[in-house]
């Protein structure tokens, strides 16, 4: 087995452009933008908790780095470096090869700097580090909705899950429609120009991770407020078309893994809002509203009439 | 089980002092102060790779982050922030009430906040981050020694490789020595204060995890120059007293995880070295030279006599 050292030369040489110091020395050297603060995020990948075995390791590398610049998107943040520790349970080149490719182009794309690591032998265990800057002031927090503010999506929500169920053999799609949802999935693009464009005007943020309603739900009780979304409004993918109704509202509202923004901002910046959103070539939709005099969220139907899923139950949305 | 969050909040609520937000958002946000550099590294830790299944979990939490506080140490900067992420096989409260109040007391020690982290379920496996300031320029980094500066070690190299032995049955030890090896071991204290006091000072630092000569080298091949270690004057340690020679001169020059400083300066500076140590409570040894016309590192007995351990031979030291 060639050492670690070795691996993490033909894999991960430091391709730096905004480090001072990367690799090679007890820890990297940054120097951050003046008037800045930083954003940070950690996530801890494990195989068989957040990945299958045998997942292609290209889109995994991929993968492992879109769900921590998807946290920096949903604080208005900047990506600029990032750090990857990875367990092992052996040498395998060839796959080290696929996954380095997968997350140096995405990094590439973000010109975000991979300044350090650590490898170790293990049971496969992916865990990145990365850190942003956003103007202080600025960051899209979650306390920072007020009754009255609209609540925004970008793009839709529900194919990543409705991807995993058709891995599992549990959903049937169309061949084309499956391979969206898959790309979905296993290829999530983080919404860092949004974030970065709603910076200082989206009032509050955050990445759509763990389904809709449970992330909005974090928005509402952060900011101690209650948030309605009128689901008729809710953007519907047509790669969901062929599902029945009640499994589409749960892919929609509670299907994770979209790693969209969900965000609110003040009703007098509508136009500034879809300007950002332009501007970052991302669709957005005014899926419902903050409110005062209530805790949570209500899925709301054409009537007004509550239809939150309660207990996983989608029995309104037959 | 309780809920991932339920078990953070219970055992690892923030207590900062230092960050604008740490905790419950997509990430963390701190203000770095003007004028600094930030040192980041990060270290993996898996079970039966870096620790013996069953390790007390007050001691591992301690460990996990002391390693990381001496690499910053070793850059000679300031810590401030921690990230942990860990993947748990089970939910055990009394291991991570242990494990948490370990990492949390040598946290407060040196000021550091726990800004956030990750939690999941996986084989054991521990990943922290930590962000230091040092003043740009200042930093201690592998490649500024020069032929003639002195090569120093603060404290004594051995013990905690020693402890492992002991541990595992293969050395024998007084009790009063196993103790004092064991916790070198197991709770090793990183030179935070001395890495502090010699920013801007030494002229090259590394912290001894790996082994006094192999560490030594790298200082020697990133600087371009060789080292010179004079075997009369490396401190030994009177708890390997009843190892015999051979054993002995393994463990000082071969032995890793003491977590010690090796670092060079300007013999100009002798005075200021042994200052710096004296504020930082700790003693150190000038061991050695760096020198011109050779690399890597020379061990050397009284008479000049090269007695490098080779292919981890110490015939020369019966």
């Amino acid at each position: 087995m060639p050492s670690e050292f070795e691996l993490i030369r033909r894999h991960f040489s430091p391709r730096t452009t905004q480090t001072l110091l990367a690799g090679g020395d007890d820890a990297a050297l940054l120097v951050p933008a003046p008037g800045h603060a930083l954003a940070v995020t950690t996530d801890m990948l494990v195989e068989g908790t957040h990945f299958l075995p045998g997942t292609d390791p290209r889109r995994l590398g991929h993968k492992t780095l879109a769900v921590n610049l998807s946290d920096l998107a949903a604080m208005g943040a900047r990506p600029r470096w990032a750090f990857l520790a990875l367990a092992l349970p052996r040498a395998d080149d060839a796959w080290l090869a696929a996954f380095s490719r997968g997350f140096l182009a995405l990094a590439d794309a973000h010109r975000v700097d991979l300044a350090g690591g650590d490898t170790t032998r293990g049971p496969l265990n992916l865990c990145v580090t990365v850190i942003g800057e956003v103007m202080v002031g600025q960051a899209l927090r979650r306390d920072g909705a007020t009754p009255g503010d609209d609540v925004w999506l970008s793009g839709c929500t529900g194919e990543a899950s409705v991807g995993l169920a058709a891995l599992r053999g549990e959903a049937s799609l169309d061949r084309v429609d499956e391979v969206r949802c898959r790309e979905r999935l296993e290829q999530p693009q983080p919404r860092v120009a949004l974030g970065l464009a709603l910076a200082g005007l989206a009032t509050s943020a955050i990445d759509v991770s763990d389904g809709l309603v449970a992330d909005l739900g974090h928005i509402a009780t952060r900011s101690a407020c209650g948030i309605d979304v009128h689901w008729a409004r809710v953007p519907q993918s047509s790669a969901l078309a062929g599902i029945d109704a009640a499994h589409r509202a749960a892919a929609i509202l509670g299907g994770g893994d979209d790693y969209e923004l969900a965000f609110t901002a003040s009703p007098a910046n509508r136009d500034a809002v879809r300007a950002a959103a332009r501007e970052a070539g991302v669709t957005v939709t005014r899926i419902g509203e903050a409110v005062a005099g209530q805790t949570g969220v209500r899925v709301l139907d054409r009537g007004g009439i509550d239809i939150t899923p309660v207990g996983g139950g989608f029995d309104h949305f037959g």
